[in-house]
């Protein structure tokens, strides 16, 4: 049953290309469909539209459907290509008459649009949440372990005394920046766009301010054009703004991976977190944190993939948006699953205790010894010329033991000023 | 000159090879190295590293070089790797061991990183200048055009009435939603990185808290491992909220091509602003717009090519990351140059008469139809079926006239929302 | 069950976090894992590790199996993490010993390698043909609608007059450029990777040019690290080449949603192939043509993901690489889909008459009009500025009715010579 | 001077943004304009729209300009917006009305299409020439240290017995499978264009045949639509190849620079090749290395650019392709000079003496002391049993100097095997 059938028999491989999956996607909004028909009926009973009795049989319908959906009852039946024809169906068998007016003044566009904005409403602050857990458990190892010293690399080469305080928590700052993209991102999605209709607004007497307040928008995406434009350009701001998180846990992924490498081996996790090989009985793979890196990776492309979809696209609905719709679940679905996954793990991180003595790592206090110099009178230029020699020659002996006391080095973390940050937001 | 130079010559393609287009790039950085490094040696002297008499020789020579720069002087020569060790080289010609001593405590990634970051931080607020001011453009051409109608396209179909005020002032409200991004990158890039040097901070006893203030950063990144990846994240962010203003603009850019050609002919530009054929001597070639439309489209590429460049790479700087600065001053001096082609052009429109009884437009207003008939009592989805009967039998007239009164839409545009919006960023 | 599981129980979570959808996936190697099993088992038992009745009992237990596949009988139940471990489970349950046998001198590495590259050969097999079919189609089109004139533009303005049968023709040709592309991707796959175990080869004395030969790859991939890195090199270069493909069907699809515009109104299709709108009952919405469009984007952006996922990755195995082979699958899968809906609805276009005499079309022939003043004897140059004034001052008359002779032009289009063309494949 | 001027002004700003950096651009077209130029005067001549001795002085005329062109004396000119309006300035101004003629029966657009397809074709076939020639040294070297063992890893994990025979040769023979991409593109570029004018051909009597022969390409591409479509297609095409060679190196370059740290220290290079730090005198970088891997994933990025550019816009000339002229020669160029960089600097490769006894490496030959095991009776999946609770119980004694035989592997690189693929090409 699609609702604006003609009449017409389609042919069925036409039909699977066009419904592809959505019903499955649905199910992610079906909760916010509910919500936002609930609103728009009492906004029709406002001004006139519905009687106050439609209204409470409506809302009283609706509230039926989200019970079924929290007892896992609710599903979209092969008959239905959404899960919008799902539920004005089910109001219509239920109610009758009453049930086919919920259409009036509303499009299948900003029934989608509003649906939409608000998940991504809900799942942005829950995104954002778990980010900041991480974030603690990251300052807590950083805490636990800055006394630890950890060779810091540049170029992949040794270069300065670094800790695995300065690690851990330098993730959780660079997290916090990530959070004013996610803040950004609400902003953009809590403008509410129901009564754009398809894009055009509505010839009735609607009450946009209402469903507005009811909805808990912060505000509305006033003109019309604007809400209906607005498809495309909240998934990808949201998927933007997740990329950004996935960019920072990829790379991070990246260094428990070449840290845990027999060749580093300044790292490990329990044997739970590793994986085996077939063929290879002393195995034990960082597989967990190479899929973090590579499903970051992935959340990274998808932005791009949108705009590939969307773009050059003139003004106005075209049916490519629908191929959007499911990127932007994807992306939400999946950092949520990978914040999850990440933070469990890296929560039971084995830290090793690293021989800095080892002959590799002697050059790591080159810019110590020159700061000693300097501190006894030569200018940096000619300090730094000295060792340099005594490196070409081989008699270079390390300075071990500097203190580091400027804010955010080895030795002073400034844990509280980054924790301060966190609490601004 | 380099620097770093240990006395072994370098082959002369590899040179080329590495140092790129570093010099050129750089004058766009001198300014920022400029206020960094008098901000650096004002502070090297607050804690004792360098005397009095030694910062005020430093400040007054870089004050020299900044005049240099205002006035057009300044060059950074080919002996010259990139604009620091041209600056440096200027202080220890003048002032000897006291120029030598400018880079105590500091190391090129720093310096690179905070210059970077003040120029991010200047052109942002430009960046959104320039936007408010195209909002503003936008907003009046709404107002002076908010009587003629429009079609509304759905799939490219004709669809429903619309107007040049929803048009106009659409993209001024989307607009909206590309400053709160650039707001965002600003705050990522207002976080003082001087004195992480080389990643790993310093063992001087240096105050980032006093550079922090002299440069005007509304706070630091504490963490010196964090500062230093701040490199690539910083470009990153900037151009990625770069790319959705550019998304923006490039969509209204096909509108207009779409809308100049002879098959819509709704809109049209001076000659001036259109461009011939060279062979066909009747062409007024949207080439302006198409320009916009393709560097915008470009623009949204950089974000993706960012990625590419620094994905997977494990923490520590790499020289991977001097590749990317050229990006990032691209789609800043880039974006710049858009916004102000686009605010000149678009202020130059020509809005022609749309005759929309033409047979092409009758259906543009079967919605109105059924909205009457369901103001006269009929359900909507039965007034759907009416109207839609007629359509096939080619006997539907076009109900016209209308009012639109909701906020957003055709009759009732709410531009003052919009601009109270604006204002409370 | 876990082939490597070494007895330590894994968290459920990370589990399916590892596993992800590879079982769904899985089912399209599942063929292709068998046929590879089969003739590494034959080569086990000519190289002596195997004995003849061993290899016989392997032999006929994959025929089996395969047997159930084409039936519809297979299955890759929840405890299989993938088609491999299913398959080897099942060869070990029925014959024990000699079942445990079979991954002897290979590696899940090469077994998902060889299992992959078959399934790429025969599937770009499969597109080329779909591909070529296109073409015919096209021909045929552009045969029967030779006559048919179709305003021809740049920059979307009205430009020089073309046709149904350019039209037509012109994507069949550049269809063929697609196919050199599927070609040179044919080349990449089929070498024979089996062999090359976890990507260091394996200490028997194995014979990888009999596996080569039974499984009808034209070469090997000789080196052992060579055929472990195609695992990315050959999902990056199918993935890209059907991208290439993909671009120009998402070119033809924009075209004919453009043309079905009632702006332009040169094209239509029957209404099964148009789909409705839950609000506008005179709709008919070229939505199967948008989904073509926009899943042609989607295709368009995987060779992107791919890079994103893999780029900087050092040599070696990693886990990210499970990841890509959905791309590549969905790749695959979704061109035929696309190529076959693309094609039957193509073949159902009806084209309209369009009026070339209307006003807005009276410049096409401004160019045909220059000539003949240069075939008078002017110079190009003179005759443009001629027919210019007469644009200007709005006294131009269109020449209409000239014979365009040359090769390709739209009174001779060469469509022999297309067929040729494509023939030489 | 622009040749399409109407005489009205065109403000500085507007222009500057248009012409963009195409004078530049353009200095790599020339020199195929200037062919193309004399084949297309031939060609003139012989249908007999000029007489003889009118493409005589066309013709000498133009040989001038390409010896001024070798000369390194020709320029573009401030007022010329591009190469093709100098080159015909420059007939114009010396040959009066038969210069004039020169434009007779083309257009810009195929004149820019067919000297972009001649600067492809060359660079192609140039590119292929530099791969075979980085593929040869690669064998060398790998013919040279093919003794010397290198662990081999898979997930950064010590894994099995590699070498680094194995190694330099398995990027010779991926190489190869980018030559076969090269080669596609080369049959894509090497269809001449000429003649389809603006896109929809021209009514002067042609000889396209003519043209083609005249400057050596294989066939037409004959529909003139397509010709125009070519546009857009060709330049994708040979940066998406390019793109495939690049992601080759890069990879090349991360093995290079990871094993360059002291953590694997496996490799090194001269001085020359190395780079140093403004703060730390002990640092030999691999910055050469670090460049190629990122200038190499910049290549990676521009078919995705281009892709962005021209996607979703229908069919015939946009000035939008303009911009992805300079993507497709930045890849062409960059790729020659990356190919020159690094063929070049692997042939100074310093090789060191791993010791393979070290105790992080003792796991390297569990795979081997199974397959004795093997050898001697029992099944795999036993034997990696038995050895999987030696190393669990830290018993394991490594089996070390077995052979691996078969083709492709370590102990038989077959390296004749991979130059007679390299000859087949």
């Amino acid at each position: 049953m699609k609702l604006w059938d003609k009449g017409i028999s389609i042919d069925k491989q036409i039909e699977k290309f066009t419904v592809g999956n959505d019903r499955e996607l649905d199910m992610h909004l079906a909760k916010y469909d509910i919500q936002a028909s609930t609103a728009h009926a009492k906004m029709l009973g406002k001004v006139g539209i519905l009687e106050v009795q439609e209204v409470d049989l409506l809302v009283s319908e609706l509230e039926l459907l989200n019970q079924q959906l929290e007892n896992g009852e609710f599903q979209i039946e092969e008959e239905f290509e959404d899960v919008h024809s799902k539920i004005e169906y089910e109001l219509t068998s239920k109610l009758g008459d009453t049930g086919k007016k919920i259409h009036t003044a509303r499009s299948r566009n900003d029934q989608v649009l509003v649906a939409q904005q608000l998940y991504f409403k809900e799942n942005l602050l829950e995104i954002s949440g778990k980010t900041m857990n991480l974030i603690d458990v990251l300052l807590n190892l950083a805490e636990e372990h800055k006394e630890k010293l950890l060779p810091g690399y540049t170029h992949l080469q040794v270069a300065m005394p670094s800790s695995f305080g300065l690690w851990f928590s330098a993730y959780a700052e660079l997290l916090i920046d990530d959070l004013y993209l996610l803040d950004a991102g609400l902003k953009i999605v809590d403008q509410n766009p129901l009564g754009s209709a398809a894009g055009y607004g509505s010839s009735f007497p609607i009450d946009r301010e209402s469903t507005t307040r009811e909805l808990g928008f912060a505000t509305q995406k006033y003109n019309v054009v604007a809400a209906q434009m607005s498809r495309g350009k909240c998934e990808r701001t949201v998927t933007s703004n997740i990329s950004s998180l996935a960019n920072t846990l990829s790379r991070f992924a990246m260094d428990i991976c070449l840290y845990m490498s027999q060749n580093f081996d300044f790292i490990t996790f329990p044997d739970e977190l590793t994986t085996g090989s077939s063929i290879m009985p002393h195995k034990k793979n960082p597989d967990v944190f190479e899929l973090v890196r590579g499903k970051c990776n992935k959340l990274q492309a998808i932005a791009n993939e949108m705009i590939l979809i969307t773009n050059n696209l003139p003004s106005g609905y075209h049916r490519d948006f629908q191929l959007i719709k499911e990127n932007s679940i994807y992306a939400v679905e999946n950092i949520k699953e990978v914040l999850d996954v990440f933070t469990y793990s890296i929560s039971k991180i084995i830290v090793k205790n690293i021989d800095i003595t080892d002959e590799k790592y002697k050059y790591l206090f080159t810019v110590d010894s020159i700061n000693e110099l300097v501190i006894g009178g030569k200018s940096f230029r000619d300090a730094y010329q000295i060792i340099g020699e005594q490196v070409q020659s081989d008699t270079y002996e390390a300075t071990k033991g500097m203190q580091h006391t400027h804010s955010g080095s080895k030795d002073n973390l400034s844990l509280n000023m980054i924790r301060t940050k966190l609490q601004q937001l």
